[in-house]
């Protein structure tokens, strides 16, 4: 162990991992430090090779993987999993599949590594550019879907980052059996084992070691749960992209197209509702209530949506659940939608910046100056004007592959591509250049 | 204060400020908060505006803000102060313009926010663009400097981010009467006074806050010596920007031409020996040591600089001092430079993986596939060939203003302009559309 830390970088802040038991994941970090070097000049060809290895792996090794996600749907039964935990931790052949198809598909996406962001040529002939370089190492720290282990491992790889993976464990049998597949992909295309390592035998004090775990791992992501994310967002001291939950508003305003905001808002709801660019909350201007609250209510219930409203919303429709404060701060991520009146738009905005998570509102309006002013001052990661919010989605923005979507402010907002696991790096080429 | 934090987002994530006294800044930074909507919505116009009005301010008001700095320059003597962190601490009549002119500067930079990142046009009509928009509000903690006290105060303003500010305890009084002029100048615009604030009076407390203030701070800005920085970074719960110590290195590759050597070396260590991009460390390819080094000593000695090496390097000059494993790992700042010598190019990149800050380093070869072995390989914010490490830097990078030089690896690395002080938001313009 001395061995592995003292080849650590002096200033890498290696702060004693505290609450950990010491050593406890050192050697896999050091590994994936090592590991990231060598994916970071690994070139597209390579990468793209390990990709294809890992969706054929994949495929060739669906018996066994099956075998262990077996073991784990039976400990998840023992110990009273949902139906719905039991169905989301659930490998079949197509689902095998499935996981092999989305490989591919990084396959065909474009290599951020290396893109020149900008240039320059100095007075002086010194020329800059900055390029796109992998972050090093990505931890994830996410629950029991093993589906995030093959996806955050092929997407690490292609942006050249190593990965350092923390599942659930209610998947721990089908996360060990999938890395140990991954790994063997990668080792027969000749890189390193370790680009792609789990920690789940650790259990809770590894996913502590991993967000203490500054100088080792350079980027964090936590998927899942607004629990796990502000968890992982509050206790690392590894710098975090939070992905997040959406309390997500659609404003109807008082010149709303009818026909429109029912489509909207039903589309935003129904199709599929378990899912964070789902809307929660709608707001309707109380000019537009009593014109736009039936129909909007009644295309909800005929698809089955539980619907409330405040005391205001109730008044127009009687037979509203209530709608408590409780419910416009909550991320239902099911069939239940909370509707609000508001005397305008400013009400609208004061109600968004009290519960909105900043992941996505929409304005359904005729008038174009409260668009615009919607657009400008809610401060949200994406912010729209008479369009679903499902729409707020990388696959939708055309970036090909679910990196998540961004709530932070810092580094990437909204959703992610590829490119957002970069960093960049300055370079500058002279021929003998000094400072005046 | 009930009232104050009621009004805050419910998943702005408030966590109580761990040992902060309840209450000691949460009006500070509700008020800071509440401005920022204010500023992000203001006008370059009325941005540029404040900026001449803080300027003249700063003009007019030199009297006051030098007697001022004058309690403070008494306090520090009483307290012992060296007569370096007093001349850091001193406001004169020049200064106080120089500070004035630092201002005026940045009017003339162009105002990033608004500015359209990317944008398409989807198949279905959607349209979609990422633009800039400022992060809300800027929280930085500083040391007795009080010019940075005004320099962020204006570059937040600009990138259109309120401020609250943390300054040493040992420039208070001087940093009062600045964000005093610069609140009357703000007022005197239209703007309101809480765009700025200090929260020096509260002292060590008010900076912890400052760093649990998730929810109300958007992104925080250590500036200062690396301790600072380092706490900021390992306590700070709101994302921070590393702006970072320099051990900046530059390899002599065994090609190396000996006067190109030379001269980047004494420019690197002598033109400025202060700042961050200032090299530390020289490493010299072991076949080019006896003809390299007694050069390079000579010119550094005939600037006064004092010149340590390893046992190799004093086997070739034998009265250099030794050079530590703590000296390869110091920021010196000073007329002190280390020099070592390496086998080859891998025994150069890990000491540079060691031992470096991962600021800035530079090669100085003949050959091309070392250069370019070099940039892939040296996990440095800004990697050089043949130039002098001090062009690492935003003035000289064309960037205008100096936020700092990044060296961590999320959202900025390198040297910042005002872009990197803000974030982005989509922006969807539909017609109806929903998801199929």
């Amino acid at each position: 162990m001395v061995m592995t830390m003292s080849s650590a970088p002096v200033h890498g802040e290696n702060v004693p991992l505290d609450g950990v038991p010491a050593g406890l994941i050192d050697d896999t970090l050091a590994a994936a430090k090592t590991a990231s070097r060598a994916l970071g000049q690994a070139t597209t060809a390579v990468k793209d090779a390990a990709l294809a290895a890992i969706a054929d792996a994949l495929v060739a090794n669906a018996p066994r993987i099956i075998e262990a996600n077996a073991a784990d749907l039976s400990r998840g039964r023992e110990n009273g999993l949902s139906d719905g935990l039991i169905d989301r931790l659930r490998l079949d052949e197509t689902r095998v599949a499935a996981l092999a198809s989305a490989v591919r598909d990084v396959i065909a996406l474009p290599d951020p590594v290396g893109t020149v962001v900008r240039g320059s040529t100095l007075p002086n002939g010194v020329q800059l550019s900055q390029v796109r370089v992998p972050f090093g190492v990505v931890g994830a720290i996410y629950e029991a879907r093993p589906n995030v282990t093959v996806d955050i491992a092929a997407l690490a790889l292609k942006s050249g980052n190593a990965a350092v993976l923390r599942g659930g464990s209610a998947a721990r049998s089908s996360n060990e059996v999938l890395v140990s597949v991954i790994q063997q992909a990668l080792v027969a295309v000749g890189l390193p084992e370790a680009a792609v390592q789990t920690i789940d035998e650790h259990g809770r004090a590894g996913a502590t070691a991993l967000m203490r775990a500054r100088g080792y791992v350079d980027v964090l992501i936590p998927r899942g749960s607004a629990d796990l994310i502000q968890t992982v967002v509050r206790e690392s001291t590894v710098p975090v992209i939070e992905t997040g939950a959406g309390v997500v508003h659609i404003v109807l305003d008082a010149s709303a197209d009818e026909q429109m905001a029912v489509d909207i808002v039903h589309n935003a709801k129904v199709q599929r509702p378990s899912v964070c660019n789902a809307v929660e909350t709608v707001l309707v201007h109380r000019d537009a209530a009593e014109r736009l609250v039936p129909s909007v209510v009644q295309a909800l219930r005929a698809s089955g949506v539980l619907v409330r409203g405040d005391e205001r919303a109730r008044a127009v429709v009687a037979d509203l659940e209530v709608a408590s404060d409780d419910d416009f701060a909550t991320e239902h991520m099911a069939l239940e939608l909370s509707i609000g009146i508001v005397d305008d738009l400013d009400a609208a905005l004061a109600h968004i910046r009290r519960f909105s998570t900043q992941h996505t509102e929409s304005i359904i309006t005729r008038d174009m100056a409260n668009a615009e002013r919607f657009l400008a001052e809610v401060d949200s990661a994406v912010v729209m004007v008479n369009a679903s919010t499902r729409f707020s989605d990388g696959g939708e923005f055309g970036f090909g592959a679910e990196v998540g979507i961004s709530t932070q402010k810092m580094h990437a907002r909204g959703p992610m591509g590829l490119p957002e696991l970069t960093s960049t790096k300055w370079i500058v080429r002279g021929s003998g250049q000094v400072r005046g």
